[in-house]
């Protein structure tokens, strides 16, 4: 039982069957297929060596297998964590050099191990604090970039650059370098990728072809475009006319071995790992969660950590560099009818035997043909309908959406997510320190209490009625005591304070000590403070102080047992509707800032 | 109105009468006599030369009169801040060195600007960040490594140190070459002080010296006590036999200038700066707010930023350190019956000429009565009571506090109060990232809903309500998907899921996100999503998205109506008490973690 929490293989292994096999190889082989080009395509973004992406593509999926919670994910190296490999290996030697490809393996070892650790420590709340708007715009700015850094590879051209801006101005300046015969093998793959992306399935099933089947294919478009792109350039010579080719791969299966571990560049290393751990896993469980959901199964994040966390690891050991689940390959998996994580164990058998078998077809594949692989794949992560949703819904949210944004493609990935984190904790921090407050008053012939600014209510004379909508905590606990001297400083007549708190889901120390300042405030001046409608945790967490000993008030159930104690002239009044009823929107009073509101509820 | 606002003169200034002339010179004049012993106390140790400490207790106070918002506070150097100043300027340089008091001058001059940046960008809020257990976990550590500072000097030893544990070490070492004299002063001093803080008003009471007279004369033991010392170093001639005394004392007003701008230098400081900025406002805010409630005054935290900021400033640009509003002193301003602001510019005015004409007769002061008068002042920051009841109220609240204490006391001022900022806002996220949640059923006889955990309630078959207590905000929402992406794997015949959200006080774009996953992958499933109870502002921010058209199921203003639409039947049968309960508490699911509820639940 709690073994197999840790090895789900233990758990879905037991109910194997032929039937299951037939699937999962079924699956595998389309895979496969699918995962070839995209291996050496992200190995070419990451600046590795061809193979790299191929091995980044075998030992890491078996160890998936045993691992993993999600029956259908299948990982690899994908886009977004090729980028970031190449922006940290880069600050350390130069691309496609040998302590380059050290650099990536030290950081496929060093991203697993801290996914491994935050599993094993149950820390993948972690994650928690990427926010949605964040992560998305990261991505977004991450594909702009990719996209624009493949541009050179369509030309034909030397292209450098470290920010999407660099990048297209050094494009611009080698244009006129452009090696027409790449251009048009460039040109040629964009169009039919992008058409077979979406023109291609509707034509298949016009033609009869059945729906599973028509995704496949359509699916398996760049399969097409390196092959006929293979065929041309060997046919025409093209790769004596300037057309750059993959050339020689290694026919050899990864080298398993540890990096040499050199503590100046491990340590120049740690923060990058720490990012590409976090993106990796928030990009993995998201669509891990999407695919379970479509079968009503579930995944454990704790556990995927631990799963994403042996696969990098093993990476590392293996020759490779850091990978994750992918989206597109997840999907095609689903599709391809994938039962369980075994599949992915024969995707790496197939991308084995491929490795041994396959590169020499693919010397004279393009350059060009891979980048246009990437950048097909990494457009359709550019997702400006979201910028526009987000927005519409929150200008806090686009803030730091936008910050994410502008810092991503100005100062490269790394800055870009930190920058992201912090803004959207500093924001969000900002937001609950100026929590909602209303004062509130007796809805005339009922025994309900509204705010004063919505609704024609009764308020009794000497007694203030503030409705916290926000947890006592910290950050909110001085606008509380704010608030409260405020109050006591425009309000002389004052008499009795109540703090309504039916949306106070917590309080802390803070909290308290601010309750205890108002209270001891309150007395000091005169008046008394009331507590009503106090949640069971939070009334639980006030008894562990001496808070209900020193409180020169009460604590009242409801809100109108108070009044009916406090003032019961008026609270009988109000019920039968013969009070008299401040005016809604009378007053200039803002509820979120209370400002002046004393002055006006006198 | 609004130059009143930041120049709050013009609002007490208008309204100056002769009475509260003689009130604010009789306060000044006595809170004078207790300034002068501190100043140069704190001075010393800050590690700068006694005069430094009296030219901070001049041109700053007369700025905070100009534009602070509290009337009684009495800011000049204060023992923390005075403890930071030493930690970041020996960083630069040795102990009283020129550059070592330039660095002060800098680190004054910076923290003052950050303040006043802050004010005009009405950026108060920041110091909500400082958690109450983290502050009064910092005073308490800072106030035992300052009273271990000070031991020397009693000793009349040249112990060093760089945290609470090495300077007691250094001390134990050079305890064999203790001066008797010295040693004889000191412990005489403390003796005297302590006893003129507890039992000196007593006993003035008894002889029928009168409450306030009693009061003030019992918080001027320093200035008996230097008086004494002086009097005896004098006569016994202790100087010759090793009892160090403050010297000679520059008989100047302090000079106006900016220090020398050395980037380096600056930088360097500038992190410092900024701690000494936020903790001396938020000790300053603190009393200044317990001050303003005892006379139903009121402070404003931002303008009281411009004119902590202006008065640090000002300190950098006339030969001083930073400063802040103290405790000790504001109370003595406030019983000696200070009305206005003006009673600081006339202590002002009294410092300066203490400066000019009493200096002399400090030649022969022992530095063990500076130490003693120090000891005894911040001994009262020592607040353990304070630890016990936080450990008693909160083990989160706790964590961070002991953090605070532990690595102030290892490591320093500055790590301690980092790690404490850092690690409450963790532990404050984290506690929210892992909202509570309940699962509730509805009471039989009633229209009420309560956690199936505490009550006997009915549950409608194939129809789940789950209450959210917590904003849906990007560190919660996660949490509320993995939930409900539990439910859906271990409830296959669910066919609604509703989501009860009296306590949700806001919804950021991540929470809208897994509203959004939720409703997809239920609808995926076959399931559909209902919302009941959500709050108005909450609504209006789901209006401007598209999840109102997308939610596959409803909105209902009341939980009771969305299942009497959904199962009128059971709701009918609960409302009559004729439906079966489920027994409460018989089941193992916390609500806290939900973990295995839905098998219970089916």
């Amino acid at each position: 039982m709690k073994l197999s929490r840790y090895l789900p293989i233990l758990d879905w292994g037991r109910r194997y069957t032929g039937q299951t096999l037939v699937s999962d190889l079924n699956a595998a082989l389309i895979v496969t297929i699918m995962l070839i080009p995209q291996s050496l395509a992200y190995a070419m973004l990451a600046g590795l060596p061809p193979q790299v992406g191929l091995y980044a593509s075998i030992l890491p999926l078996i160890v998936y297998a045993l691992f993993g919670t999600s029956r259908q994910l299948a990982v690899g190296p994908v886009a977004i964590l090729s980028l970031m490999t190449a922006a940290a290996a880069s600050r350390i030697a130069a691309p496609g050099s040998p302590a380059y490809v050290e650099a990536a393996l030290v950081l496929a070892l060093l991203s697993g191990a801290i996914l491994l650790v935050m599993g094993l420590l149950r820390m993948g709340f972690l994650a928690n604090f990427l926010s949605h708007p964040v992560v998305s715009g990261f991505i977004t700015a991450s594909g702009l970039i990719i996209a624009a850094s493949q541009l050179k590879h369509i030309l034909g051209v030397q292209a450098e650059g470290h920010n999407l801006f660099s990048q297209l101005f050094s494009l611009a300046r080698d244009l006129p370098r452009t090696n027409i015969p790449t251009l048009v093998i460039g040109l040629a793959s964009l169009a039919f990728l992008a058409w077979a992306r979406s023109g291609l399935k509707p034509l298949l099933r016009s033609l009869g072809v059945p729906e599973t089947p028509a995704t496949l294919v359509s699916r398996a478009g760049p399969v097409f475009a390196v092959i006929a792109s293979i065929v041309a350039v060997t046919a025409l010579g093209l790769a004596d006319r300037g057309v750059r080719i993959l050339g020689d791969v290694p026919r050899d299966l990864p080298a398993l071995g540890i990096p040499r571990f050199d503590a100046d560049v491990w340590a120049q290393l740690a923060g990058s790992a720490a990012l590409i751990a976090l993106i990796g896993f928030v990009e993995s469980v998201s669509v891990g969660r999407t695919l379970a959901a479509k079968k009503r199964q579930r995944i454990d994040a704790n556990q995927e950590l631990v799963a994403l966390g042996a696969a990098s690891l093993s990476s590392g050991l293996s020759s490779g560099y850091p990978v994750t689940g992918g989206l597109a390959r997840s999907a095609v998996n689903l599709d391809a009818g994938a039962e369980t994580p075994a599949a992915g164990a024969f995707t790496a058998i197939g991308i084995a035997l491929a490795t041994l078998f396959l590169t020499p077809f693919l010397y004279n594949l393009p350059q060009a043909v891979l980048a246009a692989t990437i950048i097909i794949a990494v457009l359709s992560l550019v997702n400006l309908k979201e910028v526009v949703k987000v927005w519409r819904f929150s200008k806090t949210d686009f803030a730091a959406m936008g910050g994410t944004i502008t810092v991503t493609l100005s100062f490269g990935v790394e800055w870009g997510i930190t920058t992201g984190v912090v803004l959207s904790l500093f924001l969000h921090l900002y937001n609950t320190s100026r929590p909602h407050f209303a004062i509130v008053g007796q809805v005339p012939g009922s025994q309900h209490f509204r705010n004063v600014n919505r609704h024609p209510v009764v308020v009794p004379d000497a007694i203030l009625t503030i409705r916290v909508d926000e947890s006592l905590y910290f950050a909110s606990a001085n606008f509380l005591e704010e608030t409260a001297a405020q109050i006591l400083a425009n309000r002389p007549d004052l008499k009795h304070l109540i703090l309504m708190c039916p949306a106070v889901n917590r309080i802390d120390a803070s909290g308290l000590e601010s309750l205890e300042a108002i209270n001891r405030r309150l007395d000091d001046a005169g008046a008394k403070l009331h507590l009503s409608e106090v949640k069971g945790p939070v009334m639980d967490a006030l008894k562990r102080s001496h808070f209900p000993a020193e409180l020169t008030g009460k604590v009242y159930l409801h809100q109108f047992e108070a009044i009916r104690d406090l003032d019961p002239d008026c609270a009988a009044a109000a019920l039968s509707g013969s009070a008299p009823t401040t005016e809604p929107g009378a007053t200039p009073c803002p509820s979120q800032r209370l400002a002046g509101m004393a002055a006006v509820w006198k």
